[in-house]
């Protein structure tokens, strides 16, 4: 017999990460994994963060080990400042505080925002985790659509003007997780000035925004907010040092008005009291140092050659039968089957030919088209990514038999 | 004109944590301070540490810098089991999983378990933290009181047996915070009890476990669960590295019914993905190569020597004014004034004086005695534990004179 446990009901039986579900695949020998939103770890400067956590146990000991502040390192939050300053074409960034990845501050904004049954308009398909996070929070999910160009602000529009009075809005406006989209500078604007009339808050997730590789770039909210009267009360600005520098440190950080970012502190005191002290010091000394500065046309010059030479094999493989989003940046490619291929069916068969994606169905709340899935080409190498569409292309042929 | 913003009730006016309020008396020039609940920095194995991290980065760059394991890395996972075998006498821990600190462990049991209103009983006096988090989460807030021997399980009984049914119990049966207090095994055996009877979970926090520097090691309740039927499926056993090793590793973990922990693990998924791996790897490395072993007693010989001289510093100086609990381990004294000295109007005279303590007023869900404070001794140098005492004796007479 088991105990009788009275859960919160968003955990009775709780939805972990579908990503995650999918990592027993990658343990298979051979595996080709175009899943996981991994960095390549072959691009993570290793020399240049030994180099900054060297010299620190020496120096700096104390700060590294004790408790750290709530709101983070002064030295770190000092060069993300600057950091963000520069992203946001040297305006003031306004307050700041580092949080345990973005991921964390994300969450600390659902735990000091919402209570259940409270809307959060988020771009359809969405980042799975924010989904999660979503819905064991009880938040009412409510999907606008977006397109190659990110979310249709219209279309959003359209529903405030129907009555919806969410109270946030979550998107990754640059290099969208999946769908690699961007979301043009009208489309900011109109944005920003919908959050100011119907009073809500927009959280901008900006894990991507470094990593273009063509293209022009465009402001994130948070620049653009400065030219919209009111704009900077209703945004809050995320972003992180794992896709451009190593998710291991787990150093994100968050900008946005005084009275929500105090509130977060205090729920980051009964969250984990401080991010490692010595992963932020880490932090600080390589971003101060420029390492960040020297190495990142490397890790974007890679990505530029690997997204092209998966663009190309799958055109190859595919033609007219696949959609794509081409990005301008980011890690992700997004595909759709226009010939009727279920992608979530046609996995089982890409990986007993040892490679692997995430369907679309992750990304989605609610029932989607079963042709979409998620292509990675970051932690993939050139000839990898060839022999994996190859495979690819021997299970579609493998499944559209079995159909026929 | 603010914005209107509209945050969940219990983040509308929040309180932060009432120990981080005194913060800004520690940067005064020449401050002795016995508040903080921080371990002695100098105490810190650096050399160990160093060692530990430095070889990572060449031999292990990637498991270090990439995203982790829920769950935690299997080595740090697997150590961990074998430390907690230990301290519960060769048992087995069962389910174990890591977090970022043991505060992290506390929070994903309250998201996963809690609904508003629903009562959790703490020892009165309570760890802060503790209190502050489960009024964010809008817990019933049932105050069992302790004394020099801990949690009066016969208090707590009776509240059962009147009808209360609280669905988690917390407590820190080894050198609580901030009594010092050690539960006896008899309430030890009880509390279990009574948790199988009337189906609570109790949290057992043992961050100071280790530090026993006088008297009999008391087990676990983790190892006292072994021999109360149905027990192990109401207890989840929390401990930290922070005390130990350093509070930047900012290491925890937590062993429980495998039910509690998976949901636990979807938690932390939308909390913080993973711990620092570069931070778990560290901890990992210092625990195998032995360095905890031969530290520890360094740590404790000095615990022992400074808490030894408190004590003795503060008798003679207060004599039967103060009211003491002599501790076994751990960090803290409990002191309460018997001549009418109100710890809260005194402390302003003690700041006056450079010195500090913690007001137990800190520790109350509801209003206490106001002659309560907490002493640290883990984080002062002798001669300025004598020191320190000394000026607080100059406060009390300067408070007692203008009284007069």
């Amino acid at each position: 017999m088991t105990a009788a446990y009275r859960f919160n009901p968003a955990f009775q039986s709780p939805q972990g990460s579908p990503i995650r579900e999918l990592f027993k695949y990658t343990q298979q020998p051979g595996m080709i994994s175009f899943a996981g939103g991994y960095p390549a770890p072959a691009l993570f400067d290793t020399q240049g963060l030994a180099k900054s956590a060297a010299t620190l146990l020496d120096g700096a000991a104390a700060a590294c080990l004790q408790y750290g502040a709530t709101e983070g390192a002064a030295q770190l939050a000092q060069v993300l400042r600057e950091v963000t300053r520069v992203r946001i074409g040297g305006g003031d960034p306004g307050d700041l505080i580092v949080t345990t990845g973005s991921q964390q501050g994300f969450e600390l904004l659902l735990r000091i925002l919402l209570e259940p049954g409270d809307g959060v308009v988020i771009e359809r398909p969405c980042y799975p985790a924010a989904i999660q996070a979503l819905r064991l929070a009880h938040a009412e999910l409510l999907e606008i659509p977006g397109d190659a160009r990110g979310m249709d602000t219209d279309a959003l529009e359209a529903m405030l003007l129907a009555g919806a009075r969410p109270k946030l809005l979550y998107l990754v406006p640059s290099f969208a997780n999946p769908t690699g989209a961007t979301l043009p500078l009208a489309r900011r604007r109109h944005l920003l000035r919908l959050a100011v009339r119907y009073q809500f808050i927009v959280i901008e997730d900006d894990p991507y925004g470094q990593l273009r590789f063509s293209g022009q770039a465009e402001p994130p909210l948070l620049q653009v907010a400065q030219e919209i009267e009111g704009a900077r009360d209703w945004l809050v600005y995320l972003s992180s040092l794992s896709k451009i520098v190593a998710p291991g440190l787990r150093i994100g950080w968050m900008c946005g008005p005084s009275e929500i970012l105090r509130r977060a502190v205090i729920a980051k005191q009964t969250g984990d009291l401080c991010t490692a002290p010595w992963m932020q010091m880490v932090a600080a000394q390589y971003l101060q140092a420029g390492h960040l500065e020297a190495h990142l046309p490397h890790i974007i010059a890679t990505y530029r050659e690997r997204c092209a030479i998966m663009l190309s094999s799958l055109r190859e493989a595919f033609g007219d039968r696949l959609a794509l989003i081409a990005p301008e940046g980011g890690m992700f490619i997004w595909a759709s089957w226009k010939d009727g291929t279920d992608a979530t069916a046609l996995l089982q068969s890409a990986v007993r030919h040892n490679v692997m994606y995430v369907p679309g169905s992750a990304f989605y709340a609610t029932q989607s088209d079963p042709g979409h899935w998620r292509l990675s080409f970051a932690n993939a190498q050139p000839e990898e990514i060839i022999d994996g569409v190859a495979r690819l292309k021997h299970a579609h042929q493998e499944w559209m038999h079995m159909l026929a």
